[in-house]
């Protein structure tokens, strides 16, 4: 994997920031979130001016070999069948792109079909799916490289296309499951905390999960007793989930603004983080969803979600549902007066 | 003040509703919030195919006695220059309705200067300010069914115009001191538990509002003990809230969707639904600001507001800043496709 050049954004401008946020007509602090936001755009874009130019949306599918321990309410077919169905603009994530206008681009990592069918999805599949982690690494060290290359290659496009804001989905049935591990191994918290319903396991599915994943990282932790970030991320793998490690790193790196979903994108966002701490500054995370052990993994990430509505679609939803309030924030810089050209007398 | 008409929407249609969106693919349940605000729109516009057309934020200004006895950190003149700001496009309401779409009334009901000179500031001006509570009511019998028909004139304008949607917006020097008697007074809460900061009150002036608020209520118990609704809405005034009741009633009489916004234009939901209790099935709640009582007042409507954002700007921007979700919701109904049409192997 090759080495990230991440830079926190320069402080030097934060105080005129805070200046212009603090003049606009309106009591000092109530926008909220709003003004927060605009403050790290500003930063990230070093600008009092800031843009959302060309937001993308970059949805990652990938099957995992865990999923044949029966880990997931849904069957893998789904993944294939959902990444068609958003070529063909029914899926929850379309609609968003739509209502938000966010290009979209829908990349196949490893999925288990034969896509190349469909010119509108961007073929990279490294593998038919993931092996199965409960026997041993999902994938191999190269097939790790390949991945966060291509996550890095998308950042590299989408600079190219003048975008200023990208969010990133997911879509692989059984990715709970890694991110799970990826929670517990890379943030220090208990197995079972980390483990819920994904998208409407029972009770009796719930427990076979926990003792499946339980298993699973006994036998890493012989495989490889010192094992450290990247070890874990290709062990458990995800190729979906890895290109978006890299996809955040390389974004970062070329100071793009990074949208985080729910529990897998900030699964990912953790081990970003971990790999390369700057890159958090360039995060804004979208929605606190309900799948057990999100909240701890966003206090992991010191992360505040704009929304809480219960959602846990996936595919990067949550975070698009977000992007109203991001643009909110941009226009508050750009077309709220201040009181002076506005001739308010000043609010305290 | 005429007799609202206001019926429950018909629940007979609530079973199909159900069925398509639990049919639509994605897993049940999995957009949370988006779920139910999509069943309530349905219910309200007794379709599967909910529209959100030709959204219209009101408004509404007025000035306050009760400013006169310093319970604001803002000085009465703020009520007029804002409402000018407004017709320029500067304020944080402009920006918002430009944003979503919105058309924007900017509705005089009664601030103490003279607006004529603003063609875009529609004059339904009752009285420059109401008159100083602390010694009296604010307005009287006659001044208060004046706001009510206003408010309910331009719900109906909102219906001629083809609106399926309203905001509400309110701007005035002095309102969330009105706002906090309302609540205690028809919500049953100790007076202290309804009084905050409002735009940025210190400590000394916070303690100074506490005991001007109670001398009044006070007084007020002494002139009439058995005080029903309407004498409390009168006896603490606000043109533009009276105004803003009459505004919920005559859009719910008219079955359009009603977005509430903060403290104060919750305080004139529950007034209105103390008036009509069905009205209540026609509002969406958008935002549950930073100002003290608010959650609780919120409790009392049963409300659980789209957004925690810390904004407590008013002028209907914390309920505007939610609109995307609402539109996503009907965007949901319309645009996703369910199972059978996109060949997904269906989740449970």
């Amino acid at each position: 994997m090759r080495k990230f050049n991440i830079e926190r954004p320069d402080r030097r401008i934060e105080d005129s920031i805070r200046h212009k946020i603090d003049n606009l007509n309106k009591p000092k602090g109530s926008l909220g979130r709003l003004e927060s936001i605009a403050m790290q755009i500003c930063l990230i874009e070093q600008t009092l001016h800031p843009t959302l130019h060309k937001p993308q949306h970059i949805l990652l599918g990938a099957d995992h070999g865990i999923e044949r321990e029966g880990v997931s309410v849904s069957p893998r077919e789904v993944t294939w069948q959902q990444m068609v169905n958003f070529t063909k603009g029914g899926g929850g994530v379309n609609m968003f792109c739509r209502q938000h206008g966010f290009k979209l681009h829908i990349v196949d990592m490893g999925v288990d079909h034969d896509l190349g069918g469909y010119p509108a999805i961007t073929d990279r599949k490294i593998a038919r799916g993931t092996a199965d982690f409960l026997y041993g690494p999902a994938m191999s060290l190269e097939q790790m490289d390949k991945a966060v290359e291509t996550g890095d290659e998308l950042a590299a496009m989408c600079l190219d296309e003048g975008s200023d804001i990208i969010c990133i989905g997911e879509m692989g049935i059984g990715n709970t499951s890694a991110s799970s591990v990826w929670m517990s191994e890379l943030g220090g918290v208990a197995l079972d905390e980390c483990i819920g319903a994904g998208a409407g396991l029972d009770s009796p599915g719930l427990a076979h999960k926990r003792k499946v994943l339980a298993e699973a990282t006994g036998r890493y932790h012989r495989w490889k007793p010192d094992a450290g970030v990247t070890d874990c991320i290709r062990y458990f793998g995800g190729f979906e989930m890895v290109a978006a490690v890299g996809l955040m790193l390389g974004a970062a790196e070329r100071r793009l603004v990074v949208m985080v979903d729910g529990f897998i994108m900030s699964a990912c966002a953790l081990a970003a983080t971990k790999l390369v701490p700057e890159a958090r500054d360039y995060m804004i995370f979208g929605h606190q969803g309900d799948e057990n052990g999100h909240r701890r993994l966003l206090q992991l990430l010191h992360a505040e979600p704009l929304l809480q509505l219960g959602m846990r679609l996936g595919e990067g939803t949550g975070a698009l549902c977000a992007f109203p309030i991001i643009d909110s924030a941009v226009r508050m810089m750009n077309e709220m007066n201040d009181f002076e050209h506005a001739n308010i007398t000043k609010y305290f």
